[in-house]
Protein backbone atom coordinates (compact mmCIF):
# COMPACT_ATOMS: atom_id res chain seq x y z
CA UNK A 1 0.00 0.00 0.00
CA UNK A 2 1.49 3.95 -0.75
CA UNK A 3 -0.26 6.07 1.50
CA UNK A 4 -0.69 9.60 0.14
CA UNK A 5 2.45 11.70 0.91
CA UNK A 6 1.47 15.16 0.16
CA UNK A 7 -0.59 17.28 -1.81
CA UNK A 8 0.73 19.74 -4.58
CA UNK A 9 -0.12 23.37 -4.75
CA UNK A 10 0.65 25.88 -7.17
CA UNK A 11 1.07 29.49 -5.76
CA UNK A 12 2.41 32.77 -7.11
CA UNK A 13 3.90 33.19 -3.50
CA UNK A 14 4.14 30.98 -0.65
CA UNK A 15 4.53 33.83 1.54
CA UNK A 16 1.11 34.87 0.38
CA UNK A 17 -0.58 31.86 0.69
CA UNK A 18 0.88 29.88 3.47
CA UNK A 19 -1.51 31.93 5.80
CA UNK A 20 -4.35 30.10 4.06
CA UNK A 21 -3.30 26.61 5.26
CA UNK A 22 -2.03 27.11 8.36
CA UNK A 23 -5.17 29.19 9.32
CA UNK A 24 -7.36 26.22 8.43
CA UNK A 25 -5.12 23.13 9.46
CA UNK A 26 -3.74 24.98 12.22
CA UNK A 27 -0.27 23.78 10.96
CA UNK A 28 3.03 26.00 10.57
CA UNK A 29 4.29 26.51 7.22
CA UNK A 30 8.29 25.45 7.00
CA UNK A 31 11.32 27.15 5.98
CA UNK A 32 10.84 27.77 2.04
CA UNK A 33 13.53 25.19 0.30
CA UNK A 34 14.65 26.25 -3.41
CA UNK A 35 15.04 23.35 -6.02
CA UNK A 36 16.81 25.12 -8.65
CA UNK A 37 16.61 21.95 -10.99
CA UNK A 38 12.83 22.13 -11.09
CA UNK A 39 12.86 25.93 -11.39
CA UNK A 40 10.61 25.87 -7.48
CA UNK A 41 10.68 26.94 -4.21
CA UNK A 42 8.91 24.69 -2.02
CA UNK A 43 7.31 24.83 1.59
CA UNK A 44 5.25 22.47 3.40
CA UNK A 45 2.06 22.93 5.80
CA UNK A 46 1.46 19.32 6.91
CA UNK A 47 1.10 17.62 3.83
CA UNK A 48 0.02 20.80 1.84
CA UNK A 49 3.40 21.56 -0.68
CA UNK A 50 2.98 24.87 -1.63
CA UNK A 51 5.18 25.33 -4.99
CA UNK A 52 5.66 28.51 -6.03
CA UNK A 53 7.79 29.42 -9.58
CA UNK A 54 11.37 30.62 -9.36
CA UNK A 55 11.28 32.29 -12.51
CA UNK A 56 8.85 33.35 -15.30
CA UNK A 57 10.49 30.85 -18.19
CA UNK A 58 9.43 27.78 -15.93
CA UNK A 59 7.19 24.83 -16.49
CA UNK A 60 5.45 25.57 -13.08
CA UNK A 61 5.08 29.39 -14.18
CA UNK A 62 3.51 28.20 -17.33
CA UNK A 63 1.26 26.11 -15.06
CA UNK A 64 -0.22 29.26 -13.07
CA UNK A 65 -0.23 31.22 -16.46
CA UNK A 66 -2.73 28.77 -18.27
CA UNK A 67 -4.35 27.36 -14.85
CA UNK A 68 -4.16 30.24 -12.25
CA UNK A 69 -3.29 29.12 -8.78
CA UNK A 70 -4.59 25.57 -7.32
CA UNK A 71 -4.45 21.68 -7.06
CA UNK A 72 -1.34 20.58 -8.68
CA UNK A 73 -0.26 17.41 -7.90
CA UNK A 74 -0.79 14.22 -5.36
CA UNK A 75 2.01 12.32 -4.31
CA UNK A 76 2.22 8.80 -2.97
CA UNK A 77 4.49 7.46 -0.70
CA UNK A 78 6.68 4.06 -1.35
CA UNK A 79 9.43 2.35 0.36
CA UNK A 80 10.79 1.74 -3.22
CA UNK A 81 10.58 3.54 -5.99
CA UNK A 82 12.36 2.10 -8.69
CA UNK A 83 10.08 -1.23 -7.90
CA UNK A 84 7.38 0.63 -7.89
CA UNK A 85 8.02 2.81 -11.32
CA UNK A 86 8.81 -0.99 -12.43
CA UNK A 87 5.95 -2.47 -11.71
CA UNK A 88 3.58 0.53 -13.55
CA UNK A 89 5.13 0.59 -16.15
CA UNK A 90 4.92 -2.50 -17.00
CA UNK A 91 1.23 -2.22 -16.01
CA UNK A 92 1.06 -0.06 -18.87
CA UNK A 93 1.46 3.67 -17.19
CA UNK A 94 3.82 6.77 -18.94
CA UNK A 95 6.62 7.67 -16.24
CA UNK A 96 7.63 11.42 -16.92
CA UNK A 97 10.63 10.04 -15.02
CA UNK A 98 11.53 6.87 -15.55
CA UNK A 99 14.42 7.33 -12.81
CA UNK A 100 14.24 8.64 -9.35
CA UNK A 101 15.16 12.19 -8.95
CA UNK A 102 15.74 14.69 -5.90
CA UNK A 103 12.68 16.30 -4.46
CA UNK A 104 12.29 18.33 -1.87
CA UNK A 105 13.87 17.46 1.79
CA UNK A 106 15.96 15.32 -0.32
CA UNK A 107 13.26 12.75 -1.15
CA UNK A 108 13.37 10.36 -4.19
CA UNK A 109 11.21 11.59 -6.27
CA UNK A 110 9.31 10.61 -9.89
CA UNK A 111 6.43 11.36 -12.00
CA UNK A 112 3.96 9.59 -14.22
CA UNK A 113 2.55 10.85 -17.19
CA UNK A 114 -1.21 12.86 -16.79
CA UNK A 115 -1.85 11.08 -20.37
CA UNK A 116 -2.37 7.38 -18.23
CA UNK A 117 -3.89 8.93 -15.34
CA UNK A 118 -6.76 9.97 -16.48
CA UNK A 119 -5.61 13.71 -16.27
CA UNK A 120 -4.54 14.17 -12.63
CA UNK A 121 -0.46 14.77 -11.93
CA UNK A 122 0.71 12.02 -9.37
CA UNK A 123 4.29 12.14 -7.88
CA UNK A 124 5.80 9.23 -6.01
CA UNK A 125 7.94 9.66 -3.13
CA UNK A 126 10.44 7.57 -1.60
CA UNK A 127 11.72 9.16 1.99
CA UNK A 128 15.20 7.67 2.87
CA UNK A 129 14.23 6.59 6.43
CA UNK A 130 10.90 5.22 4.98
CA UNK A 131 7.79 5.74 6.79
CA UNK B 1 -4.51 20.53 14.27
CA UNK B 2 -6.97 19.94 11.20
CA UNK B 3 -5.32 16.35 9.44
CA UNK B 4 -5.83 15.66 5.37
CA UNK B 5 -9.24 13.84 5.48
CA UNK B 6 -9.33 13.03 1.20
CA UNK B 7 -8.17 14.77 -1.84
CA UNK B 8 -11.36 15.02 -4.55
CA UNK B 9 -10.84 14.25 -8.35
CA UNK B 10 -13.50 14.86 -10.37
CA UNK B 11 -13.41 12.24 -13.00
CA UNK B 12 -16.24 11.18 -15.99
CA UNK B 13 -16.51 7.96 -14.82
CA UNK B 14 -15.30 6.06 -11.83
CA UNK B 15 -15.86 2.61 -13.45
CA UNK B 16 -12.88 3.52 -15.73
CA UNK B 17 -10.72 5.83 -13.78
CA UNK B 18 -10.53 3.71 -10.40
CA UNK B 19 -8.26 1.42 -12.00
CA UNK B 20 -5.32 4.04 -12.07
CA UNK B 21 -5.89 4.71 -8.22
CA UNK B 22 -6.06 1.28 -7.01
CA UNK B 23 -2.71 0.42 -9.27
CA UNK B 24 -0.78 3.22 -7.70
CA UNK B 25 -2.32 3.19 -4.18
CA UNK B 26 -2.46 -0.60 -4.05
CA UNK B 27 -6.13 0.24 -2.35
CA UNK B 28 -9.54 -1.13 -3.58
CA UNK B 29 -12.13 1.27 -4.86
CA UNK B 30 -15.65 1.16 -2.60
CA UNK B 31 -19.11 0.55 -3.74
CA UNK B 32 -20.07 3.27 -4.83
CA UNK B 33 -22.71 6.12 -3.12
CA UNK B 34 -24.96 8.66 -4.93
CA UNK B 35 -25.29 12.32 -3.40
CA UNK B 36 -28.98 12.78 -5.05
CA UNK B 37 -28.44 16.54 -3.73
CA UNK B 38 -24.93 17.53 -4.44
CA UNK B 39 -25.54 15.95 -8.35
CA UNK B 40 -22.65 13.45 -8.10
CA UNK B 41 -21.62 9.72 -7.48
CA UNK B 42 -18.34 9.37 -5.48
CA UNK B 43 -16.00 6.31 -4.50
CA UNK B 44 -13.15 6.66 -2.27
CA UNK B 45 -9.87 4.55 -3.19
CA UNK B 46 -8.00 5.37 -0.29
CA UNK B 47 -7.59 8.97 0.56
CA UNK B 48 -9.03 10.39 -3.13
CA UNK B 49 -12.81 10.70 -3.47
CA UNK B 50 -13.66 9.54 -7.15
CA UNK B 51 -16.77 12.28 -8.19
CA UNK B 52 -18.55 11.53 -11.06
CA UNK B 53 -21.85 13.85 -12.06
CA UNK B 54 -25.00 12.18 -12.21
CA UNK B 55 -26.43 14.84 -14.75
CA UNK B 56 -24.98 17.16 -17.44
CA UNK B 57 -26.50 20.00 -15.75
CA UNK B 58 -24.52 19.63 -12.31
CA UNK B 59 -22.12 21.53 -10.89
CA UNK B 60 -19.55 19.17 -11.51
CA UNK B 61 -20.22 18.31 -15.39
CA UNK B 62 -19.71 21.49 -15.70
CA UNK B 63 -16.60 22.05 -13.82
CA UNK B 64 -15.69 18.73 -16.45
CA UNK B 65 -16.56 20.84 -19.39
CA UNK B 66 -14.33 23.77 -18.33
CA UNK B 67 -11.19 22.18 -16.81
CA UNK B 68 -11.47 18.41 -17.60
CA UNK B 69 -10.80 15.50 -15.43
CA UNK B 70 -7.98 16.38 -12.05
CA UNK B 71 -8.01 17.28 -8.81
CA UNK B 72 -11.19 19.34 -7.37
CA UNK B 73 -10.77 19.90 -3.96
CA UNK B 74 -8.90 19.24 -0.50
CA UNK B 75 -10.75 18.39 2.57
CA UNK B 76 -9.49 18.62 6.01
CA UNK B 77 -10.79 16.56 8.98
CA UNK B 78 -12.19 18.58 12.05
CA UNK B 79 -13.91 17.26 15.59
CA UNK B 80 -16.31 19.94 15.46
CA UNK B 81 -17.34 21.81 12.36
CA UNK B 82 -19.64 24.21 13.33
CA UNK B 83 -16.62 25.88 15.73
CA UNK B 84 -14.40 25.73 12.82
CA UNK B 85 -16.73 27.18 10.01
CA UNK B 86 -17.72 29.82 13.11
CA UNK B 87 -13.33 30.21 13.73
CA UNK B 88 -12.31 30.50 9.99
CA UNK B 89 -15.43 33.14 9.08
CA UNK B 90 -14.42 35.17 11.60
CA UNK B 91 -10.78 34.98 10.67
CA UNK B 92 -12.15 36.50 7.01
CA UNK B 93 -12.49 33.47 5.55
CA UNK B 94 -15.96 33.31 3.00
CA UNK B 95 -17.72 30.44 3.16
CA UNK B 96 -19.80 28.45 0.60
CA UNK B 97 -21.43 26.47 3.45
CA UNK B 98 -22.51 28.95 6.87
CA UNK B 99 -23.90 25.62 7.90
CA UNK B 100 -22.78 22.02 7.60
CA UNK B 101 -24.29 19.68 5.22
CA UNK B 102 -24.51 15.63 4.72
CA UNK B 103 -21.81 14.47 2.37
CA UNK B 104 -20.15 10.83 1.69
CA UNK B 105 -20.99 8.66 4.52
CA UNK B 106 -23.01 10.31 6.09
CA UNK B 107 -20.48 12.34 7.43
CA UNK B 108 -21.13 16.29 7.88
CA UNK B 109 -19.35 18.65 5.50
CA UNK B 110 -18.92 22.33 4.59
CA UNK B 111 -16.65 23.85 1.96
CA UNK B 112 -15.16 27.10 1.99
CA UNK B 113 -15.47 29.47 -0.89
CA UNK B 114 -11.90 29.66 -3.61
CA UNK B 115 -12.15 33.42 -3.90
CA UNK B 116 -10.17 33.66 -0.20
CA UNK B 117 -8.49 30.62 0.01
CA UNK B 118 -6.56 31.88 -3.34
CA UNK B 119 -8.37 29.07 -5.62
CA UNK B 120 -8.42 25.73 -4.04
CA UNK B 121 -11.99 24.58 -3.13
CA UNK B 122 -11.32 23.66 0.59
CA UNK B 123 -13.84 21.05 2.56
CA UNK B 124 -13.97 20.67 5.96
CA UNK B 125 -15.40 16.76 7.47
CA UNK B 126 -16.56 15.84 10.86
CA UNK B 127 -16.89 12.37 10.94
CA UNK B 128 -19.83 10.92 13.23
CA UNK B 129 -17.21 8.85 15.51
CA UNK B 130 -14.00 11.17 15.45
CA UNK B 131 -11.10 10.33 14.08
Amino acid sequence: MNPIDHIGVAVHSIAESRHTFELVSGGTCTVPETLEAQGVRVAFVDAVELIEPLRPDTTLARFLEREGQGLHHIAYRTHDLDAELARLEAAGMKLIDRTPRTGANGHSIAFLHPSSTGGVLIELVERPTGP
